[in-house]
């Protein structure tokens, strides 16, 4: 996802600190009291302009929702759809997903959200991609043991190569769709680029997936 | 795939036991005799009018092709396709693959391959999908430990289904395509279905994956 640079948004990042965690690492262990409940506890990494994980704290309540983004000029804006939306039941952290675990404790995790995560196209960046081999172990060590994994995209190479990379890592897998619009779920919350991707006829798809032991 | 009944197959297989093997229980452990050598055995499951086996055989004359179809108006086919191009690697079985194990040994097997497998769609009828659980356990049963399974389809359903009760199953995915013939591999052999549905644009999906442990 591409942003014009916005010398502010730092700041406005410190201004929101009812919303922004911006030192996520002392919470390792201790998410449950920065919510003040013991709800489970979803996290969606890559979460660019906050859409989805708005769009997921109005419809469950009953769950904690934190959003992970590296990118500071596109984290503003989901920062500005939560002070819209007034969703209490979410926490933003503005950080790179690849150190997971010095913000999360073993099993402090109930469901990670994948969406729409830059598909890095060419076997020499493969490193980078949210699902190669390094990620999943984080997710594995975060989640708890009946925790899911839940990724959609529209990238039919990030797709597969997931798929490959999920098996080979020992998950198993949940559900499976190939097209995910097809089945007109009402309760499917979309991303930004799940709107735009579909708008243009592509096909979503989306899996969900479990680890089976550490 | 309906094919009109032809009273006369019984007799025609009869004629061509050259290429059909009528009695395939009494092979069971002894294929490798049959054909005369030590070359490798890959296995169609429901080869329809044989043009996948016959093309295959041709492109991989150091491999021993079996294919296996149940119907007999539909075999039929498979052995003109086979008398016509005389391939010397291919035998014709007419034969329920539920009973798979009645015919090979364990470990007998080098390849399984699944073409456009019946999608039985209904949940009721799920048993009887290739890649429901009791055909893996065949599968699995007569492979080789370091052997494949691969399943090409246009149907996403059965897909998916099929993509789940692998996982489910302890299998691990090698290879995953949600659209063949992007690729364009000159080494494809088409089947029959697979050429009439790419003809009318459908997607082919193809997965490889192998069993791990017994
Ligand atoms: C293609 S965008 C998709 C955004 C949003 N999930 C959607 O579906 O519309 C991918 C986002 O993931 C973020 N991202 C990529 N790698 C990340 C990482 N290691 N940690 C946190 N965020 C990351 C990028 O900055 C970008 O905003
Ligand atoms: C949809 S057709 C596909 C034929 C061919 N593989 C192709 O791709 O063109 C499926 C074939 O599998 C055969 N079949 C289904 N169940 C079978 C079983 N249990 N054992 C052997 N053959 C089976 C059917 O008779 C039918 O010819």
């Amino acid at each position: 996802m591409r942003a014009r640079h916005k010398p502010w948004a730092e700041d406005y990042l410190k201004e929101h600190a009812n919303i922004v965690v911006l030192d996520p690492i002392r919470y390792k262990g201790k998410w449950s009291a920065l919510f003040g409940n013991d709800r489970p506890i979803h996290v969606e990494i890559g979460a660019g302009k906050g859409q989805f994980i708005t769009g997921m704290a109005k419809q469950h309540p009953e769950i904690n929702f934190i959003a992970i983004e590296v990118v500071k000029s596109i984290i503003v804006s989901a920062v500005d759809k939560v002070v819209e939306e007034q969703p209490g039941n979410v926490r933003l952290i503005n950080f790179d997903a690849k150190d997971l675990r010095e913000i999360f404790a073993d099993e402090e995790v109930s469901r990670i959200y994948l969406n729409f995560s830059d598909p890095w196209p060419k076997t020499k960046h493969a490193k980078r991609r949210l699902t190669y081999p390094s990620f999943l172990a984080q997710y594995q060590q975060v989640l708890k043991t009946d925790g899911a994994l839940i990724f959609k995209t529209d990238n039919q190479g990030l797709f597969e190569y997931s798929l490959i990379s999920f098996s080979e890592f020992g998950m198993v897998l949940d559900e499976l769709s190939l097209d995910l619009h097809q089945l007109d779920d009402p309760l499917n919350v979309m991303t930004e680029y799940e709107f735009k991707f579909s708008e243009k006829g592509q096909r979503i798809y989306r899996v969900a997936a479990h680890f089976i032991e550490k």
